[in-house]
């Protein structure tokens, strides 16, 4: 199991949204509004990081009003 | 009371515009345009973070121009 | 009550001591090493912006081996 | 005259202490500690690009805990 | 000889086919979509320096779903 | 007399007829393409930084494919 | 198997003995010095995102003279 | 023979004796202060890429006070 934390920048006034679309994603576990230089911090599992890659490509970045995801893996050190 | 400052990126040849626009919103102390990564800088007040944070997308991200902001709250350390 | 990421640099080699020292202070609610820009992303709530600022100077930033901290507050919008 | 914003970096644990002593500097009108990728946000001026540049480098960097500035001229388009 | 990476990043939910797309591109050895803040990192490769900045304009750039490239020369000290 | 570099991103393919387009446009002295995170700099000059401030987003951001503008007056320290 | 770019960046001066070192690690298939925003470029890979990891600070990050580094996990979409 | 500008960071309070030590070198063509992001910008030359990164390498990241060096070749596309 692979965990990450997403961050994103989405199109001005599109913040909330953009969150409230994400948390109904599968495999997210939670989508958050903060400010700063991200909009959106989403926390997310998935079973490998190929298919991580493929839930932020295929689910997540169609959400409308995504410029750009970060995707961070949590690894275990 | 919670302060901040608000670094606003525009669209190229919007700056005054967009300075001009976010000045007349209630809570805006001051905007200028300014030359370097950012093109305005903004100086803003509301009641809480909460309350920023919807003055930020809700009234200062509607201005025509406006691509991305930061915002940086003001903290009494 | 105000809750925030904050996206923690450290110093090459010392990302999971810091994570491991953060997670311990009052306030941090989960700490965590991560791949990319950041090296470790904490989870932490204070009672104001102010009180959360100086979290983050006065304890977070003690630990050694951080470099640079960005903090992102939760917004409900 | 030119007015400009300096946006600060400070070594961690540094940022009151940098506000604190800057704003005692001649030419600076105000220094505030921010939370987000900036420490301190200062606002100054000066008769001439150049005197503000050497204001910077003469004796806002001269500050002990600085470790970036970014100078933002105001402009009045 | 001149070699280089290239860093892409690509409109959201572009990664793959940009990735295929530049792959097919004479000079480019190899194109793989990873995660962070580039989405595909490319390897390339062209006679000159001037070459090879035509390459990244005529060729990789003109892909759709492109937003951003940045080209690392290969530098043999 | 205030003298500035200007770092430029352009749109994905355009960093050719930027240049050419930049280089016709009065007080600008030197327009060149380059590799790296800007696709053009722009050496130019004005009486005053508001003078500079205003061709560059009068005239320079006016220039069709140009995304950023990143101004850096010369200062003499 | 996870293969991964990182992207480092070193000590002014430093940049062609961390390319040399960093080869020689085990799981690195190649280390090259590159201009830009990063001095040397990684390929590397290892059995798990978390073995990734631990590579990356305990062995690449021990390498003196690197300042900071970005790791790329390699996706496949 | 490759041209290039070279993009450099300073430690605080060194950037003027950091361009005057520049501007010295060999295939230097010029080395002024600047404000912004970046302290000080050169215009350099050189036979090829890899004479140009070993000029940077070995003789401009040689000079005290440098912290980070962006090398942007010129292309003639």
């Amino acid at each position: 199991m692979v965990q990450a934390y997403i961050l994103i920048q989405t199109e001005v006034g599109k913040a909330s949204t953009v969150a409230e679309s994400v948390s109904k994603i599968a495999g997210v576990i939670q989508a958050e509004d903060v400010t700063g230089p991200y909009d959106v911090i989403v926390r997310a599992q998935a079973d490998t990081v190929d298919a991580l890659g493929r839930m932020v490509v295929a689910r997540i970045q169609q959400v409308d009003g995504i410029t750009r995801t970060l995707t961070c893996p949590v690894v275990h050190l």
